[in-house]
């Protein structure tokens, strides 16, 4: 293994979302210290995937990185959703504790640049990996116990999904290649923390000429299958053309 | 005066803009250096206004301290629209030069947060600022020499500028707190690059109910008087409230 030169000062951490047909997830990763002589947990919480950017590598090179890393994945939806570099990012003294514990040269003033990534859950299988890396509803987040600014940079990530999937169709990212209206509907309304009436939505997603109905349906439903749909991004941007409003 | 600490490796960068009832504009900063025997430039072109952060502030007081030393305003419209971390980002022998010549410390390895500003042009004066700093139309820029990235980065805050205009009442920083109808249609047409029919401009106005009204009429002017208007930011934000649509 090539050791790397990280830059201790410079970090990038990604906010993974994933649908699971129900509900909203974040991917994140266990932090754990064990007191040697008592076997008791001195931390254990939870921090988003993220390390220190290497000399050799721009900062969208170390997030995919981190992503490929974690989830074996290539080509994922990754976009900035803000630099942070408030004094006292890593102030708490469990979190001082645990970079003395690490010691791997991080510095005191770490700036870092968060990304926001988009992944379709029935794509990645996170059981095969080493880490201890998992999904948690997005809903659970705020009881949760998490590491250094870590739980303000993923309602700061959660916010900028909100207001993205409004003007970009970025939610089809969570979506795999084919999908039933049902299931984009329980995506944009795990998205919005809203609920939309069935026909109402149908009526929006029909002047979406992106979104295209297939010949092909579900299989082996208990229920009437449903018809799949795909996103076409190649009609997204043809039609989007000439659509410059400010009506804002 | 106290000397700050400077973080070597992490900077700021701020893109101006503002509108002078005519087109857009950026304001950029002079960097020049002269050879002292022949006299001749050896280096003169433009830069962004950025500086190195301080260990003792975040990113955004750095923003502000900047754009307060060059324009003497509090309060300017500031937000992030991207970390740049190419590794070519200083890679110029001109910008290596000058790094050398201007010898402050910085490290090889510059990380910058860009920073989208709006002013009101009429609100600053320049010229009693004692750095060489000018207002340039953003037409110009494309043929404009220009210091590190900086050309790239004035490029991505253009876009999302663009891109933000068209979701978010930003644009109402770039005028001043009171305007007319035509200096908006004429802002709007600066921002986008584009230009709208008078009527239907309006008509689009019409449903912008934070646009109000006043009794208050231009003075002075050799032509039939203009009402004026104002931008209320309490009403947009009573108004937004309801409307989730995610017709993208």
């Amino acid at each position: 293994m090539i050791s790397h030169k990280i830059v201790p000062n410079i970090s990038v951490d990604c906010v993974v979302f994933g649908f699971d047909f129900e509900k909203l997830n974040v991917l994140l990763v266990k932090r754990e210290m064990i007191d040697e002589k008592s076997g008791k947990a001195l931390i254990s919480d939870h921090t988003l995937a993220g390390y220190h950017i290497f000399d050799d590598e721009d900062l969208d090179s170390a997030a995919a990185r981190i992503l490929k890393g974690l989830t074996g994945l290539d080509n994922i939806f990754l976009e900035q959703f803000g630099a942070f570099g408030q004094l006292d990012r890593v102030s708490s003294p469990k979190d001082k504790m645990w970079l003395e514990y690490i010691n791997q040269g991080f510095a005191d003033r770490i700036v870092t640049v968060g990304y926001l990534a988009l992944i379709d859950n029935t794509k990645v299988t996170l059981t095969l990996k080493d880490r201890d890396v998992s999904w948690f509803p997005v809903s659970m987040i705020a009881e949760m116990e998490m590491a250094f600014d870590h739980k303000f940079l993923f309602y700061r990530a959660l916010e900028a999904l909100q207001r993205k999937v409004k003007v970009e169709p970025i939610a089809f990212e969570l979506l795999p290649d084919y999908f039933t209206l049902s299931q984009l509907q329980k995506l944009y309304e795990a998205l919005l923390g809203t609920s939309f009436d069935k026909r109402n939505f149908r009526k929006k997603v029909a002047q979406m000429h992106y979104v295209i109905p297939l010949k092909k349906k579900q299989q082996g439903v208990p229920h009437k299958p449903a018809q799949f749909y795909l996103f076409s991004r190649e009609v997204y941007e043809k039609t989007r053309k000439g659509r410059i409003s400010f009506i804002i």
